[in-house]
């Protein structure tokens, strides 16, 4: 009944076919003023339009899937996403599935990456933050919950966004896999974990120099194994970090809801009796906090990944560029908010 | 009441204060003629010996904990070991526990664990395997099972393990380490979910190769972290393969276990339209695929690992002298099988 809820206006016929997957995947589009239930539908949109639906495009092959199925594990995995989180919520996932989308398009999909592949990091963009409670890894940890007892304070929970959601994609209403055969099946399956899991920070920097290596090989093997999958798994990370290409107003107001966030687990954690971080300790309305916090992540965290990419593929130099202009934005920000802190007078 | 039961002769005054940890531990020991409750008994007799029980050793400091706590938690443990699986059972966990003692003791612990990390790689090494079904990762991966999902088909049987073994510990009864600092308990969490990982196949050639680095290393840095790291997985996942260092018959007679559940497993995964794995497709009284397999094992997985670290730590020599001994006797076995098999005419 969900399911027919969600898609009730696919159903009336009223499906995006007008759109083309430009449209639907800009990266100047703004999704936080579209609803949820409407990006929803788009999801849907981008995998019709890709082909993923129609059995007789030979480009697809193995990778057509029922669309029955498709939308009943749409419908579960948005249901599945906590709205009342200020980020991590399905507004993030879309947004990442349509960067993915983007890259994919913009950096030659085919050359590294199968149909199953391009699949499977479609499906697994937008699953990748699945269950998310608005509360971080170290959370979890410092808490000693069920959750990191159960992975182990590793990856706890990418582990978990992986784990339910192939536990939604197996069930029998939703299992578009369930026709194909067990290779098609352990390639995406493998390509989709992979994928998630490069998500957790803590392998920003190993995948970072991986690409940056991969930037500098002069003849990259496209067909190797492993440098498919770090593609891949660079593909997701980037696109899970993509808010500061993207136009300023977009990336701010993303960036704000990512304060907000934090700043609730910091309260949260204090309430509590736990040690918090400092980097969200600082409320968002603190504007100058606000944009050094920006700036370091713009420079240590995002540039150093985005440019390899850049270098690796040049129709990319636009969201270089974007981000140049998101620096020199929070640059000023800073300055002026530093200045009205004096104004203001604070302590000297 | 489980734990008073199985720990009743210890009440009782018995414990074996008068035995060292020399006889307890020693190599030429046969586990499997032991019963499993006091191999349970001597787990904690093991503990006391290293002076973990006793708050003015100062040599255990801060790694001191209650026994009766530590008593609930070996009598849970214990209990979540499954008697009825041929080889993984309490008896490999005692063996392996064993092993983990020795080597600590040849290999000078003093020198690469704090008295925290001791105990939590004996207290890791017994855990290793807690919750074992008698199948390995790849049955739970090729069955689709919750449990391979819930691991993202990655060292599922290894996290679990771990997971298991902190759930229990986690128990207000058992919690041997709820009045210690929080950076005790991250050093012990640490280093026990490490030393379980290790125990996963799959890392075996990577850690062997970093043992041999490290044994070419001219002046080895034990106060490095992850040097300290590397030693404690090898020590572990070395005492997990060490059958092979064993007297001859006690090393056939774990094997013969090990075959056995390879066998059920692969009649199992034949009833259930499984693939399976050809090295466990075998009867266990196929003497000479029996001496093939183990003289593939020795050779090729125990014997790199094994060597590096004798020659680390050359106290080790023995152990190299048995496996020598034991690749003799297996190669026997093997043309002797081979001979039987032909007189009794096997088909040409």
């Amino acid at each position: 009944a969900e399911t027919i809820e969600l898609f009730r206006d696919w159903h009336k016929g009223e499906r995006e076919s007008q759109a083309s997957l430009e449209q639907l995947l800009s990266w100047e589009l703004d999704v936080l003023a579209v609803d949820e239930e409407t990006l929803a539908l788009r999801a849907l949109s981008v995998l019709d339009l890709w082909g993923f639906f129609n059995r007789d495009d030979p480009s697809v092959g193995v990778a057509a899937v029922d669309i029955s199925r498709m939308q009943g594990f749409l419908s579960d995995l948005y249901h599945h996403y906590h709205s009342s989180n200020p980020y991590h919520n399905f507004k993030h996932a879309f947004s990442v599935m349509s960067a993915v989308g983007n890259l994919l398009r913009l950096c030659g999909a085919d050359e590294f990456c199968s149909a199953v592949e391009q699949l499977a990091l479609l499906v697994a963009s937008l699953a990748h933050d699945v269950g998310h409670s608005g509360l971080n890894n170290d959370y979890y940890v410092k808490k000693k919950h069920a959750l990191a007892i159960r992975y182990n304070d590793q990856a706890v929970l990418e582990s978990m966004h992986s784990s339910l959601a192939f536990e939604l994609i197996l069930k029998e209403k939703n299992n578009f896999l369930a026709d194909w055969d067990e290779e098609a099946f352990a390639e995406f399956r493998k390509t989709a974990i992979a994928a998630i899991l490069a998500t957790d920070m803590k392998v920003h920097f190993d995948l970072t120099t991986q690409m940056q290596d991969l930037r500098s090989t002069p003849e990259v093997d496209t067909s190797c194994p492993d440098t498919k999958i770090l593609v891949h798994k660079c593909l997701v990370h980037a696109a899970d970090i993509s808010n500061p290409v993207l136009p300023t107003s977009m990336y701010e107001a993303w960036a704000q809801r990512v304060a907000t966030e934090f700043y609730r687990q910091s309260q949260r954690e204090k309430s509590e009796g736990l040690p918090t971080a400092p980097f969200m300790d600082s409320s968002p309305d603190d504007r100058a906090e606000f944009a050094v916090l920006q700036l370091g992540f713009m420079n240590f965290v995002v540039a150093p990944l985005w440019n390899a990419m850049v270098d690796m593929w040049p129709q990319l130099e636009p969201r270089r560029k974007q981000l140049a202009e998101n620096v020199e934005y929070f640059k000023k920000l800073q300055s002026c908010a530093e200045k009205k802190d004096t104004e203001q007078g604070s302590p000297e």
